[in-house]
């Protein structure tokens, strides 16, 4: 889907300020996206910002402009244009949105989630696109924009995350041609990786073992689940591994679901499909969202109260079919 | 580099016999270009043979044509031409290649390996290509022969082992423009994924715990190792998963090794490196071989002494830089 006329206009000449607004816990698509677009739009001598509730975490460290980005706590001024990328629902802002957005802004809303709540004044919602990072490579070459190796390297890094490093069932010969053109352009491949997936503490491994050595699996072999409890690990090590991904790869599971209590009462839970189930439809039950294969929330109550309410969830959606 | 003009000659019209013949213990690559090769000579009519020493591994059984793969002790007659690919030893066939080739058989050398040994009739190597994969699609296309989703299946599986799923420092934009059009003509990327990484077993995910709580690091923080007692773990582990990948992944560690006790008195060790040594060199010393970051070797001696020997090689090839 081609970027709309009216988004290419607001962007061809932005005068006035430009800021670029990530939403809570930005990941690489979000950072991605709004870095390389802002870098573009500053390059061509546009006024830009970047900003957001939450800093830029230390695995994304390495994406070039990440030492604008700027943390939040209230929009200090209203600014001309303001960009969120990868962000269906506004409230993500935790009110930044509102707090920048004046009578006179223009929002430019460019996601790739099917459900998203079209709060710009411009909306670009492309669920065909693997990675908001496509639209945004698309976007730029529609506005002729130089894709420099810093540019190039954030949209990479933003289709890599979003695809699972080439590997979702969003990965289509779109995705691997982007990637040619940003590979090309200076984005390297291995450095991304690298930066992504090389940088594991030294006690990490035998914490990730620790982890790992509690899976669970449903006696029909269909739902697999790794709970983990406040104390167990250190934070960052829940935080920068995919710790979802190993229940999810154990053959026949059709759901996999990581929960882990964030603190007394209060449990987060990431869900992971392989196409026979829509997750983000158990997880609105709870109050969060996402994509069919990808979707998370929130629960309050024990670690074992919050999995036997969402694992019960899960069974009812799977017994249900494709709900 | 374009394939040499007498190998287009050679395989134009393959009169006769082919053996599309693999190594020893054959993987993604290997076994993704011989299927791939031999699927569309069959189409074009040639009368093709899949063979070697070792059978297709569980997880590649989902290959096209892996079917027709045969097992051989012995070669069972001359062969007009025998394709070998990704090989570059040919002691790697384990007596297969010499019993197949008669004072008529053409050998079709095909690789990206630096150090093959070029024993073909025609020997077309290149070391730019990330994996042989590249080379055979290219070839493909030179033939003008068609790409059916069988055979852009096992290319592009070939070429997202090789590369680590487009991870290792071996990709280029070539490799993202082949692995377009492989999807393009029906490789199904999430499918490969699927195969490769989500068909682990019940048990495998604690079993891998237990694995990664024995994970060693260097006092420098240079090296990190695993090293695997022969019944600690079932072998379907360590051969499923890619365990070296582990102690890899821990930031600044220059070269990762894994030693896995094969048999009492045998150890098996592979090697990772990031560049900064050539792993390649120290396996040779052990009469092992492979690329520059990715090799191997076998060793005598109990666990315990195969590491030492090997991980003061490794420290000997860190302190004298890039050896």
């Amino acid at each position: 889907m081609a970027p709309p006329g009216e988004l290419l206009e607001a962007l061809r000449k932005p005068g006035g300020t430009v800021l670029c607004l990530g939403h809570v816990h930005p990941d690489g698509d979000v950072l991605g996206t709004l870095l390389g677009l802002g870098l573009a739009l500053s390059a061509a001598g546009a006024s830009v910002t970047f900003a957001g509730p939450h800093p830029v975490p230390d695995v994304l460290a390495f994406l070039p402009g990440s030492d604008r980005w700027q943390v939040w706590k209230a929009a200090p001024a209203f600014f001309d244009i303001i960009v969120m990328t990868d962000c269906p629902n506004p409230d993500r802002s935790e009110g930044l949105l509102e707090g920048a957005r004046g009578p006179r802004s223009r929002v430019l809303n460019i996601d790739h989630h099917p459900d998203n709540r079209r709060y710009g004044s411009i909306d670009w919602i492309d669920p065909s696109a693997a990675a908001t990072g496509e639209m945004i490579f698309d976007l730029l070459v529609a506005l002729g924009l130089p894709l420099t190796p810093a540019i190039a390297l954030n949209l990479f890094t933003a289709v890599h995350t979003d695809t699972g490093s080439f590997r979702y069932s969003n990965t289509t010969p779109r995705t691997f041609r982007i990637a040619a053109e940003l590979a090309a352009a200076g984005a390297d491949p291995a450095l991304v990786s690298d930066r992504l997936y090389q940088q594991r503490g030294r006690d990490s491994l035998v914490q990730l073992g620790t982890v790992l050595r509690r899976v669970e699996v449903s006696d029909d072999g269909q739902v697999a689940w790794l709970s983990v409890p406040r104390d167990l690990v250190p934070r960052e090590l829940v935080e920068s591994e995919d710790l979802v991904s190993y229940p999810r790869s154990i053959g026949g599971v059709k759901v996999a679901v990581l929960l882990r209590e964030e603190a007394p009462g209060t449990v987060k839970a990431s869900l992971r499909a392989k196409g026979e189930v829509a997750v983000n439809k158990i997880a609105h039950r709870f109050g969060g969202g996402g994509h069919e294969n990808a979707a998370g929330c929130t629960l309050s109550g024990t670690l074992e109260e919050a999995a036997a309410s969402l694992l019960q969830a899960v069974r009812e959606a799977l017994a249900s079919g494709r709900s």
